[in-house]
């Protein structure tokens, strides 16, 4: 099986999460990195490539010069990896898709419902894919657990609570130098969003990745603790689901001793789901009245969504790079059967350009309610 | 030293907090159960009286012939625990501080903040004892997390969560002949709250306890999710602190797989804190960009005010039972220091009638916040 | 229902596991303590027993003192606790036996095995109780753990792992003032065993609990770490067990930042169990190629066996002090049914002085084998 | 920089291991696949060959046909990775060191002490490198927990406690159609040692990783479980380490509900240290007397040994996945430093053919004490 031939913007020298794109990218063998517009700093970009192992004639300059020379080569790259500040993903995004290149793109999808509702619009029409990637769905357990909310292990489900917390914007880390604090808490690079937009966006997308259940109103209280900070550094949400759901979603990253906590409990009727990203290879499963039950990666209680997924044996233990190698082998399996002008298989699934923008459409509104002293606020929602 | 005599209303025959109260009063032998009333039925309250080694004279039909009849004997009690249903606190603790006798009351105080605050009054005017047991504050490490917050060892606080889940009302039991469940969903017996009222509380007392801080206004949501009940079963609570800081309760008693998972957070400036019942014995505490460390109850690193209330050496767990006596302790400790109309030392402590009407504020403010489709409501507080 | 009359030998001031004894006996209102040899200090013993509220004419300078006066008594105690250094055990349980008291013996039962041995013959003699407080049997999770090994629902047992591990003893604080350190390092006062005595004993005694199983042979292998102890304060121990079954116990007091960790693992054909003391109320039971299960006190699938010792529900930790009191509770029982010469109810039960013989025949086996270079030395059991 | 050019002898469709060593080499883009002897059956090395996308040419039938053709290529592989059964690493690993090729062998390096110390020979003579994949050793909090030892953070070690239990083959199903347990259990495959040489002999190496402390004597029982295994499924260790130190090993296949439990403990005069795989980020820390302490992976506590392969920010979970990649990197940089004739950085940490020969010694000696009914047997070890 050929690879697929992929391109990167962003994610030069110190970088975080190119390299993480990259990982995730090769681990299992599906993508080539053969192209980069790596930095807007020419010399940057250069030497990025260099270390990468780039060739020199596909070391870009500039996204558009990407895009433009790519597209007219007979070997161009079939899809690119978007890993700029917020604020730059909706022209990149678009730069490509009209090119007829797939995107993936790194979350949130864009700084405004405008923005995002018109990659929505092009990536339809250009048929191509348009990937968000809201990585923690690719954790073994969290599909398992949206397969279990889906069969109804859980009874009608009544309650989620979903948390992200982190602590390392405590202080102004900001103003001491730190690149990817800056951007963070600049409302022209990351948009009004900043913990909620930042961190918030995942815990949103896996509360309905995992309950199937839209939110229809809530009601938030966005502060920002460090003082002089520009954007929210803490969120807490109030929020109502559909069928009569109720739930809270909270993201801080001043929350003190948390690293990456990633957290989601669902309570239904019938029982209970408890995941944590801190002990991403179990699931705990509580049926009413029963004792509560330890579902591992890999082992036989585990069903067919988590282990279509998984890759080695249960008690060794898979991390975020493999979840995030899981939603990249999705988008590829899709874009492989794109290319064969069919529909994927129906258990392949990868966070899409809809549900990038339905993530920018929580952003607004917790802002809104929160300017608005926390009044409940609507929200709409892409179709399912 | 003798013991103090104490007479109990309620906690009959398969009554079960009346049990726990005198294991409670029991367990540091401060205390000798000589009296009671302890059942509304005359010939459960004379089997219950028997059962527990009571003389025949002092069992009583009525907790209004036993203040009398107590009050007027030269060995009478010297203290009441009152475990009965909510709404009849407010008449029970008024006819024994009437007659000069000490009231640990089960809490909530009372169901209105009216009555609550009448017995404040009255508790002063009788320079009696009119304690609220709000039993989780007995708990080694929560002294500990207080005396850290206390010390400003998080520096200034500023996110609190707190959450006490049951999931024993996920069904409607109180039709299945839940007595404990029958009188705790009817409003005629336990007040405007449900699950807010019988576990919201005691969350509500734990985070102003550890903290030491005010809440100066919430936005609430109640539900009822089991179809038909009258008072709500799950509360979540945005909540505003003195100083700037922001909380969250939630209360609930249908999070499915939760058997009493009461678990609080705290995050400071230089720290966080977090502790859950069912860890009881350990406190874990994060100092800002260093590890967390684990403090366990009995060890070097527990402080004096853990250390006073601690009974056993570490590892050897001590659990819900030594907490609640804890809470006798102090106050026979207290009682002791009256009868020498003395103040007890200054680091007794125990809750008493204003959190008790602080915590039937709460309640109330929760409810109407609730029913104002979430508006935010100030919270009036009793001074410390 | 009246109380048992109690005495106690040593337990005076400052004195550790006398005050565990009391309040054991004390939690569920089964015993009232009523007269003391409670220090071999005569002054220290009255000073302790005023504290103790005791009669002064109760208050002894001797345990043979106490025997006979206690015994000459229309009042005088039923049953007594013994609770000094190991060394005295024997002639103080052996004074009060032939007086026809009751004796409840703090463990080990006696520093030799011929000393142990007499004591068990002159029990039967008497028809007098003679329990030792091997206290762990007490938690409702290990009740529940030998019900389930006991049903088959492991099948056969294969494999056991039991290890208690402390720190207290990493340096050589006998010799910095510490009395509970002095005697236990000293093998005048302590017997042939350190480590393996003091605590190894205890997981001994639970892994036969609860496999039900006699270890026949055993290959130890005890170190003295602290420089110029002459007791072992750390053991390791393979086990052959009965029905081919093997298994590891590990004693140590030097495995540093262990408080007291008590914990065991049963491995069968069919399922395997995990308990430790430091999550006293979760049992983990992992039923062959399906998920583990958390079995939780008070929960419906907690069994009869630990039903009967639960106090209150589940999410409500019990700890130390209760187990503990579980087996003063089980003594009461079987002292009452004795009252009246008839068998305790099938399901009570305690350990007593056979269990006792057992766990000196063991540390006796283990100094034995380890003083043979880790030859495997066969093991004498009682009948079950 | 250049990848390097990567053979494979085994890993054909359905092997498992294979496909870990693939996933390895690529993570950190170090390897390139490029040649394979796949399989022992032509078909499926063809077949397999085209799965990994490997040239016509390249895919080979046998060892020695690819040793040889590959070793005449100027653009022949540099390094070969062997994932065949035990005992055919010899065979293999001779061949391709004689040619000159970097040999990455799966363990156990050999079936027997004689083998593996004349591979130890060969790769110094060849000057190649001779890698073990003990591919524990690349988890970061190995690294830090051999760094605090070696640094002396624990004082003198006292105590080492190693256990690997899986529970896979608490049946036969070697009968049942399981390939991997079919060679595993057969002693012409697998050599003399079942669960000891499968999984004894990784936590055997980890325990002298972590501690720097050889073995230097071992008293042994082996014990196969199922019936008319031939092969221990079970071993149980004691042991004697450098310096005084004391340990136990324990390897089990039949320990029910225990998937890939490897842990470790190390207790030391000053402080003790746990790592688990199953909660690979984080490393206990219990300094004598002082609350412990959680280090976690990529957080600031964590030194320069375990930063050096941190691929990812703390609270985001790395796995066995990238603990092996982290082998290969170590491997790759110890490559490109021999091929510039230089020694590789002095971080630079792999496990090599002594290790490999060290490992196979050990299960010789625990089969030969265990037949010798425990008696304790002399190790000899490679020098460090």
């Amino acid at each position: 099986m050929t690879r697929i031939r992929l391109g990167m913007v962003g994610g030069g020298r110190d970088a975080f999460i190119g390299s993480v794109h990259r990982i995730a990218a090769r681990l299992d063998d599906q993508f080539e990195l053969v192209a980069g517009a790596l930095s807007s700093d020419p010399a940057r970009a250069k030497e990025s490539g260099q270390d990468l192992g780039l060739a020199a004639d596909r070391t870009y300059g500039t996204y558009q010069e990407m895009a433009a020379a790519e597209a007219s080569r007979s070997d161009g790259i079939q899809a690119v990896s978007v890993v700029t500040p917020n604020d730059t993903h909706a022209a990149i995004a678009k730069a490509f898709l009209e090119r007829g290149i797939h995107v993936i793109c790194d979350k949130p999808l864009a700084v405004s419902t405008q923005q995002a509702a018109e990659l929505v619009r092009l990536a339809r029409q250009t048929h191509r894919i348009l990937a968000v990637t809201y990585n923690y769905t690719g954790y073994p357990m969290v599909r398992q657990a949206r397969e279990m909310c889906r069969a109804g292990e859980l009874g009608k489900v009544r309650l989620v609570h979903v948390e992200y917390l982190q602590d390392w914007l405590a202080n102004r880390v900001e103003l001491l130098g730190s690149k990817q604090a800056a951007w963070r808490t600049d409302p022209a690079r990351a948009g009004v969003g900043g913990a909620i937009g930042d961190i918030g966006t995942h815990a949103y997308h896996l509360m309905r990745f995992i309950t199937g259940l839209d939110v229809t109103e809530l009601c938030a209280e966005l502060t920002s603790f460090a003082e002089g900070r520009r954007l929210d550094d803490d969120a807490r949400i109030l929020l109502r689901l559909g069928s009569g759901a109720r739930g809270m979603l909270w993201a801080s990253q001043v929350a003190t001793g948390n690293e990456n906590e990633l957290a989601i409990r669902v309570y239904g009727e019938q029982g209970g789901l408890t995941w944590r990203q801190s002990d991403a290879n179990r699931l705990l499963h509580s049926p009413l009245d029963k004792p509560s039950r330890v579902i591992t990666r890999g082992s036989r209680a585990a069903g067919e969504a988590a282990a279509r997924v998984t890759r080695i044996p249960p008690g060794h233990p898979e991390g975020y790079l493999e979840a995030f190698a899981t939603v990249y082998a999705e988008i590829a399996r899709s874009i492989r059967a794109a290319q064969h002008a069919q529909p994927a298989a129906e258990n392949v699934w990868y966070p899409d350009a809809s549900d990038g923008l339905d993530g920018v459409r929580f952003v607004e509104a917790a802002v809104r309610s929160s300017a608005g002293h926390g009044k409940w606020v609507s929200l709409e929602n892409s179709a399912a």
